[in-house]
Formats: structure tokens, C-alpha cells, sequence
């Protein structure tokens, strides 16, 4: 163990919080000992992980993605959620939402098969830049978020992403950018079909949605693929309350952490205004409910990591 | 590592062939190494992890369950799923097949959190016995396919159980029993919502089906949880055929391999007349799809591990 492995988080009521939890429940022979297997640490993406701002890197990816497909069929922007992509208008992707964009955007992708899918995605973020902060998406993983998760990893916690975002671009860059595996993205999807192309069985995508994983699915998903409440959640939206109150209101040792964007100088300052995942009853209920606040401005010493 | 890794493994093709695929895609420098992310295993588990005669754990756990419901509520016994289940009744179980029986069973559960069912399977599964052979289900794992996972883990491989038979169940014994985690076993489950309760969140099963998991839905559902085509995969049946023919059908090196049970004396001896689960279609397309076909009676030198 590094001697300062939480050198970006500055010294104060949170990192005590996170640090004192640690210790706790891995103090052999400890009151609140607990075993590998029980420590589940969930963290959602967009926003808590990496910088979700002007908008998610997901929405840029539909854009780029459809310039492409109106290219070869410009009818494609008759549709109202197509063009509002292909426009980034914001008032109507607000209107859309998040699931309906996401639905419509995942649609256009039907008949493609994952490993095909898998390769556009690999090549988007390896290439594509933030428009306002003009570094490639992949490169704006939070610093102090990146220490934590290697804390958490050398105290034997198992780690995953439980976000709205798309399972299939979260999965081309965790495992360089996060250290996580493949199999620990839980996301939205689409649905797939078998099939046997010449030989070899593909799956081929689906315009029907399998999950849009935000609020109440976000406990659903971590069920059904986790098998196990986590001990600690990180989110920093009220899409993320729901995966929040489920962590910590288990028995034992719990620690449920919210992101607040605080911090115009270094990266934005935004919670109940932004269009697409605003943070206000999560903010208003944090007390309440025992979640803690995360004040980037004050909390993190730095905020971006060094590019991978 | 262990000298005799695959002790209850009798030297021969298979033996060889499994060993030899491990060395290839692990030597160091070799031109089939893969690192250990790409080091995906998955196994069904009745007939191929654990026995499966007379009839699946799943539906003695049905039936048990049902007897309590039953003894609650008498009408249960008008529902014919309930009545085959509660009977025993071999040609109406099959009439019904496993994704009716599974459907109606855990549909007779709904309203039920997900924490109080994981301690009514564990309860189950640590007491409940296997009429034919009097053991109990969890002590009836197969040893050489114990000591298969093993020396997989021990060349840094991740492993997955893809069944049909109900998540919940499988998680109640499978990281006592399997060293497998909760989070890594991929099964048929219902859905569920999230209430509240005394404060407490909490996921309420519900009547409605969320997987079930055989055939295509294996690597679909592989494709949604782990992310990655498995280099290797076990099974038994024809419920299984589909994950075999994803898992060898793509690039580089693949082991898929296929459980015959043809040894009477220390086990069972059947395959394409099997009520719930025949293997046929699979049987017969081994050769051509490259399918390796394990017989228990000559390639195993022992059947049952020892109990945990």
C-alpha cells in the first residue's frame, strides 16, 4: 500500500469518512470485519467516475455516430430525437430524455452485430474530444476517483459501474481508463439476437431495449448481476438516490458518497439546472438519509487524471 | 500449482486436451497467449457441475417450497404446475417444461424481498437431500469438475456459471461449494421492485419473468453480464449448445467440451431421453462443431467430490 493512497482528496470530514469505513470493516478480528466477498463497491459514471459536462460522452457518441448513418441516409434526421442529437439541442434532448435518446439513438444500431459494435466504440474513444475542454473523453477519468477505486482494489473490494450510460461504451474504455473489468459494467442495453454468420455465432442488436438503467433499476441491475447489497455507493445525480438509500440502508457498515460539482474553476458548477441527470432531491435528502456530500471544490485537491 | 492439478482427470485425449489449451493460451511470449482478462470460462451447472437425476435440484427446491405454500394455502394445489411439482409428476413436468415450471414456481413467490429468499434457499440447500442418492444436493458436485475450476483459477481465469436453473438458488451455495462468486453466476431470475420498508430498500420478487436462461439466451445473457466471448465453455445438454457453438465458433484458440453421462455404476447413464434436459442435437453435432466429448465413465477417475 502506497503510503498516501488518497493523495488527491484533501484532509478533512470525507476522506476521515472514507478512510475510518475502510479500516473498519477490514480490521481483522474487527466488530464490522467483513470478507472480500461482502465488499461491494458500486459507483456510477457520468459525473462521479469521469466529467459529464457539457453533456455525457454518450450523447456526443450518438451524434458522431449519426452524422455518420445521415450521411448514408439523410432521412435519418427527420426524427425528432435524430435531429436533436445531430443538432445537440438541448431544450429538445431534455424533452427526449435521457432513456428516449438513448432508445432511438440504440435503435438506428439494430441489425449490427456487438463485436462490430464493439470496434465503433473502441475507435470513438480512442479519438473523440470533450468540445469544451478540448481532451479526449477518455482522458477526463476524476483523478481523486481514480485513487479511490486503486484503495478500494488493494483492500479487496470488488468494484463496479452502475450507470445509465450504454453497457457497450463504458466497456470499451474501463479496463484501461478504470481498471475495471468488462464484466463489472452495468449499464442500459439493447436487446440481441442469435444468429450464425457463415459459421460463426454473433449477436446481433436489436432495436428493443433490454434495460435503461438509471433510479430504481439501478438496485434491480446491481441484484440481478451482483447478487450482493453493496457497502459502499458513489454517485452524484438523483438517478443515483435510489442505488445511494439501497447501500445504505443495509445492516452493518455502509457508506454512501454524492459528488457535488462545485468547483467552476476547475471543472463546472451545476446540480438542480442540468438538462439531462440533475442532482436535487438526492442533495436535499443527503443528510437525512446518511449520505455524505462531496464538495469537489473543497475535497479534491485535483480534479482530472493524467491521461492514460 | 498443485503436481496432479486434474488428479480424478484419467490421462487420455481430453486430459490432454484441456491441459494443452491452457498451457497455449498462458505460455508467456507464445503466439496464443491471452492475458487473464481475456481468460473467460463458463460452465452450466446441472449435469455439468453438479448432478442432475433424478431431477434438477430447482424443482425438489419447487417442490418443497410448494409443499409449505400448500400446507398455507390448499388451492395452490388446483394450479396444474403446482400439482406436477407437488406430485413429482415426471410426464406433466415435461409436459409443462422447465421455463413453465420455473415461471409458475417463482411466481408463487412474488411479494417476497429478495433477502428473505436468499436465506429460505440457503436454508434449503443446506439441509435438503437427493431422494435417489441420499446426500445431501450441495454434497453432490462433481470432483473432477472441482478440480477443473481450480486449475483454471490458478491460471487466471474467470469463471462463470450460465445455467437455467433460478440465480438465487445457484447463489445460495455456489462460493462454499464452487469458489465462484455470487456476482459470476448467470441464471433464469424474475423481476422485482423496490420498496421501502422501515426504512430499508428493498427488492420485492414479482410474477414476472426477467430470463430464463437456456439456449440462445445463454450468450445473450453471457454478452449482457461478462462482456466477452469465453475462450472455454462446459455443458451437458442441448440447453447448452448454443454457449458451445458462441464460445468455439470465435477467433484463436477455444476449448468447448460437452458432459456425457454414461456411467450407470457410479452415477447415472442418459442423454437424448432425459425428460427435462435431453442432449441430442448436441451429440450429434460434437465432431463437426469441434465440440470435445467428455464421458464420465472413462475420462473421470472419481464422480462425486468429497462434501464441503
Amino acid at each position: 500500500m502506497n503510503a498516501e493512497p488518497l493523495a488527491s482528496w484533501r484532509d478533512g470530514k470525507i476522506k476521515s469518512a472514507i478512510v475510518r469505513f475502510v479500516e473498519r470493516i477490514t480490521a481483522p478480528g474487527g466488530p464490522d470485519f467483513l470478507p472480500p466477498a461482502d465488499r461491494v463497491a458500486t459507483f456510477d459514471n457520468d459525473g462521479t467516475l469521469w466529467c459529464e459536462r457539457p453533456l455525457q460522452a454518450q450523447l456526443y457518441f450518438a451524434h458522431d455516430r449519426l452524422e455518420k448513418l445521415a450521411a448514408a441516409d439523410p432521412s435519418l434526421r427527420e426524427r425528432e430525437s435524430f435531429r436533436a442529437c445531430l443538432d445537440v439541442d438541448v431544450p429538445a434532448i431534455k424533452r427526449l430524455g435521457k432513456q428516449g435518446i438513448f432508445e432511438a439513438i440504440a435503435a438506428a444500431h439494430a441489425g449490427i452485430t456487438q463485436d462490430a459494435f464493439d470496434t465503433l466504440a473502441r475507435d470513438w474513444i480512442n479519438s473523440a474530444q470533450n468540445p469544451k475542454l478540448g481532451r479526449r473523453f477518455r482522458d477526463l477519468a476524476y483523478g481523486p476517483q481514480l485513487e479511490l477505486l486503486a484503495y478500494l482494489r488493494a483492500h479487496d473490494f470488488r468494484i463496479f459501474v452502475v450507470s445509465a450510460g450504454g453497457t457497450d461504451l463504458m466497456r470499451s474504455f474501463s479496463e484501461e481508463v478504470y481498471g475495471i473489468p468488462r464484466a463489472n459494467i452495468i449499464g442500459s442495453y439493447m436487446k440481441t439476437r442469435v444468429e450464425q454468420c457463415d459459421g460463426v455465432t454473433q449477436l446481433i442488436k436489436l432495436a428493443e431495449l433490454g434495460c435503461f438503467n438509471d433510479r430504481e433499476a439501478k438496485p434491480q441491475s446491481i441484484d440481478v448481476m451482483v447478487g450482493r447489497r453493496p457497502i459502499l455507493a458513489f454517485g452524484n445525480s438523483d438517478g443515483d438516490l435510489a442505488m445511494l438509500r439501497y447501500t445504505v440502508s443495509g445492516e452493518g457498515p455502509r457508506l454512501a458518497l454524492l459528488l457535488h460539482h462545485d468547483d467552476a474553476e476547475r471543472e463546472f458548477a451545476y446540480d438542480r439546472d442540468f438538462v439531462v441527470s440533475p442532482l436535487a432531491e438526492a442533495l436535499d435528502r443527503a443528510a437525512e438519509l446518511g449520505i455524505h456530500v462531496v464538495s469537489m471544490k473543497h475535497d479534491w485537491s485535483g480534479v482530472f487524471a493524467d491521461p492514460t
